[in-house]
């Protein structure tokens, strides 16, 4: 583990997987269950070129690391984090593997090349900026809200630079599936598997992972739910062993069928 | 209990709800989960105009009747089938609420009015012609393929019949759903309501309940899932209690929010 400095309000914590380690800041960026859920859900080829947009301190880069050799890039906004995920890249000894860029989504495959990575992983702001309260930190702001870049945007780009048969994963909020599908659609990234996350057995859904394919054939695969908590304090037995470090991905779903 | 005649191969069947039967015939068309989980999930108004597309042999408008006291019209294109859901309006005695249309659903909004319903209910047929087997009687093959009418053409007709604000409820394969949310929205119907069937814990989902407010505004809610079976032989208890009619509705779901 290499010697990294933290800023005031920043402390480190145990991503509970290989050891690794994370800094994180109530103030400004904490990863959330939704990024742990990403970087478990999607399909990872085992060498190649993997792009993280949005990667606020870098959690899915870190955590994609313990499912691949491929080489990885984080894509962040805003200076703070991208210098957060920068130093976590170094406590972690990964910067041989991991790199960070302090850039803009928007654009950036002019920089990155067309068609040049085999995944594009990305936890986008949720919320439209008009929804909301907003009354918190810019950080915040930025991490929840469309200030820098819209879904259309987070989309647009991910279609650019992922390769034709490489893959797009997201998680963001099921109330806008509607707006995912028809953009995605829009920009030659068809859906191919999705899954609901609900809080607990009998309430709706609250986050879905979606995988699309560039340039696939229409067919949707709808996996089966997954129900957070088994009871009132407990988490499932599938998500207990994903937090924990024992299964570093979600339920295994053969590829079959996913033509383009 | 009006007298009708069964022709060869039909059997008479009951709906397990205020006594209602049912003319069925596995040589032509007997209703499936599906009709029966729509009937359940539609919100419905206690007055007012239903219309039914591919209504089959009636099953849905029969079944509506126990929830509402709406006028209900039922459209199908096969004549065998009209005829079949025209026996079993009579047979129940709801001539005065129910009628049946033996029609082609692509432009009759031209005959039925456009804007003139308050809910369109449909079970349409969930294959492409070029998918699946269709070695199957005619009869079959229409119910299940897009012979007679594309998703466009059901999702196009049901946005023509149905009033702003008024809902239109869908029940498909969760394999279309890309097509549905990008075909709906094209044509001003904002899915609001979506319920993934799954058959068992840990299986994908195999059918969807679908429902969209006509220029509604786009914020979609996924309800908790239906799990058809609790163990190998016997259904959940919500599904137990629907299918014998001591449930008319499936779990309720406040409207709160679906503004236009």
């Amino acid at each position: 583990m290499d010697k990294v400095s933290l800023l005031p309000s920043e402390r480190l914590d145990d991503l509970l997987t290989e050891g690794l380690k994370i800094i994180q800041s109530d103030e400004v960026f904490s990863f959330s269950m939704d990024a742990v859920l990403l970087a478990r859900f999607c399909h990872i080829p085992q060498k190649g070129r993997i792009v993280d947009l949005c990667t606020g301190n870098g959690v899915i880069p870190l955590l994609l690391t313990t499912r691949t050799k491929a080489a990885i890039t984080g894509v962040e906004i805003q200076e703070r984090l991208a210098d957060m995920a920068q130093r976590n890249v170094e406590l972690n000894g990964l910067a041989e593997r991991v790199n960070i860029l302090h850039r803009d989504l928007c654009g950036i495959e002019k920089e990155l090349g067309h068609g040049s990575y085999d995944v594009v992983t990305v936890n986008p702001p949720y919320l439209p900026v008009s929804q909301g309260d907003q009354n918190m930190n810019q950080h915040f702001a930025a991490a929840r809200h469309e200030v820098f870049c819209t879904l259309e945007d987070v989309v647009r780009t991910s279609s650019c630079l992922v390769r034709s048969g490489g893959r797009v994963a997201m998680v963001h909020r099921p109330s806008r599936m509607v707006d995912i599908f028809c953009t995605m659609r829009a920009h030659m990234l068809e859906p191919k598997r999705v899954r609901y996350v609900h809080p607990r057995a009998g309430e709706e859904a609250n986050m879905v992972l979606i995988e699309a394919l560039k340039d696939g054939k229409p067919e949707l695969r709808t996996l089966p739910p997954l129900i957070v908590y088994k009871n009132k304090t407990e988490y499932c037995d599938e998500l207990f062993e994903v937090y924990y470090g024992k299964r570093t991905e979600l339920i295994e779903t053969p590829e079959s069928g996913e033509s383009l």
